[in-house]
């Protein structure tokens, strides 16, 4: 997400044909379905994901308290849960929300931010994953390492984390085919080259920007981001997660093109990269994406 | 608040003479108290309504527990409560401030997001309305008709709904007229065009543009900004919150015209909305405002 | 922090030589080591936070429950609590976060958000100072007035800050040496010149701008980014607070001119104050920053 070149260890990629007109197809749904998106998230971004989410056209709400969780969560075509700043209280509505919506057939999209980090963080992202249906989970590799090995025990996380370390792209691939497969969720995994599977099926994202890492709330955006792509195009979750990878990538393309033309710096690059999102239309977004099967 | 248009059914409109520049005045008044606004409000937008509270002039003051909630609302020249994100800690933090201010005769201003979304929020907003002597409801169509059915039970708001329904700009001016002469507040009611009353006297407000719903956090703004004309204008809890209404509109015009002149998105327009909250004077507003009696 | 100008009662003031090529260092410190900065803060500007970090070149990370503040604590080079919208859940959790880090030696930055405002947050700003080897304290007058005579009776706050408010900037000197004797930590207190001591040295620093003031975020942006500093050089706590406070004002300041030269408002000036922070380097620093020693 955040960088043009690759992290090396990349296998043979071919080009995908007629893809990313249908993959960009899918703002155009976006645009016109205006999925509401319950996002139960963090304080430090929530306000970037209500933005991003409003720019892509869909609709935000955020309600996490648990008496309403799950009546929000059953108005919503989405619903995003971000563990970047959970506690015991909000942790309780993630998963009313996230059993509701998954109750109902909708979208349920999981940021599992800092899993890893603490044992709260990597328990509870293990047992969201373990209790609700997801349709995607979106992460970094190392969240995305800490969810496959916590399953059990927390402490487990570092070695595990050390056996799949190697391998470069093709390990983040093998991680998140590997998840994908024992959650039946698409993978959508961030870094330098992105990746995104649902275990058969597996696309490598060149799209993104350095400058992305340089504020908060891009990883945040981009969850929420796909959570409006589920909600338009319900059943086609690894398309979704894909299209909102390329969508992110590009406007942080374009945003990062107009900053360095002005010398600015990272706050304006925040704005222009909401800018970009509220600008992008289909095809421009189909001529951008640099997508490609992985094999 | 948020297009040029009119949604139809409009009755005769009058010229209201001098009262722009009264109105406007009120900006002046903003700019020398400098109002300290206590605003209980949601985590999305909180950092844009404190930003909104300065760019008029007002000083905003956050605090939401119950444990000094009342002690900050006693030092207050206004309490804004805003359900956004409500939970059962802040709401009885909402309740212990607003009803403290109210006991000092200072305004009180509710903002009852998402009425009408869950039965926690439909409960509370109206609980807040009976408990609470308000000088502002500002809300959106579907809110105010919330609180308009919501007394008693919540599940009954959606027959109500519906039999409020027709009617364009002159039902909305009924709904609110019926909500203002019920509990005594200026009810404010935005929407194409914006509607505001006492319950005798009632103003449309056609200013505003449609990028405004596409960034999160407008709505909220203008709550905090009426707080903060309340409390520079005592007692004229009517006059400031079309003065409100049309600050807000008019920013919202200018920020729209500065956006498109620079091809720019909504990122840009976010931080110009606030660029012509700071910038805006007594002149500028008396002159662009467009305001007119509705009867 | 927010003006050219000074509030009086100066004594004399002396060139410091070589300091300002040592304090801008650390700017490049925080570059080269990417501290974590462990932000125990308010929501209301705790996106501003975490953007403010990243671009001075820190990593930030926000984490409030007590289930994992001190593990995230202990993975952190520095811990920043700010009581700005404090509540019983989250002081918690940073008594848990200051105690483990300061257990370990790591520095941790106090902003007593308020001090003063109620007996709550005089009672906890007073507490932590108590209870947590403080490596920083950063405040405005009143909030530091208010820890010196908050010690005992929070209600007896008043008294002491009057006793205190009369000496102008020598006043303010006494009070910030007075604090930072009792308690070990820098004392920087921001206002139209700022001032550090470590209760031996005392520094005044006469950068930053009037519009700093008409943001929300300024105060609270400077105590992470002294949390920033401070991770890069521990042990140097007062030289990394002086270095902190050029490194905000400076970049207020060029903030401002671009804003000036733009006709804008205080949205675009909110942009441009981190584009500052992120576009710093230290030749600038060291070029820019107007310190001197106040004796």
């Amino acid at each position: 997400m955040c960088g043009p070149g690759s992290s090396g260890g990349e296998k043979k990629a071919m080009s995908i044909g007629q893809e990313p007109v249908e993959i960009a197809r899918l703002l155009r749904d976006v645009r016109e379905k205006r999925p509401l998106v319950h996002t139960l998230t963090n304080y430090v971004t929530v306000n970037d994901c209500a933005n991003a989410l409003l720019a892509v056209g869909a609709s935000p709400v955020m309600a996490d308290e648990l008496d309403e969780a799950a009546d929000i969560a059953a108005l919503a075509d989405a619903v995003v849960i971000n563990i970047g700043t959970l506690n015991a209280r909000t942790i309780l509505s993630m998963f009313a929300a996230g059993k509701k919506a998954a109750s109902l057939g909708r979208p349920v999209i999981l940021d599992p931010v800092g899993a890893g980090a603490s044992r709260l963080r990597t328990g509870t992202a293990v047992k969201l994953m373990g209790e609700i249906p997801l349709a995607v989970i979106r992460g970094n590799v190392s969240e995305i390492k800490a969810l496959l090995g916590g399953a059990g025990t927390t402490r487990g996380v570092d070695a595990d984390v050390k056996d799949l370390s190697a391998g470069g792209l093709g390990g983040v691939a093998a991680a998140a085919k590997a998840l994908a497969l024992r959650t039946g969720a698409a993978v959508a995994v961030t870094g330098p080259t992105d990746i995104v599977t649902d275990g058969t099926r597996t696309l490598a994202v060149r799209n993104g920007h350095p400058l992305m890492s340089r504020i908060t709330g891009s990883g945040c955006m981009l969850s929420a981001v796909t959570g409006a792509f589920c909600g338009a195009a319900p059943g086609r979750a690894f398309e979704a997660a894909a299209a909102a990878l390329c969508t992110m990538g590009l406007a942080g393309e374009q945003a990062a093109g107009r900053t360095a033309g002005e010398n600015a710096g990272t706050g304006t690059f925040r704005a222009y990269l909401i800018d970009s999102l509220s600008l992008m239309d289909e095809a421009a977004l189909a001529g951008g994406m640099k997508i490609e099967r992985f094999a």
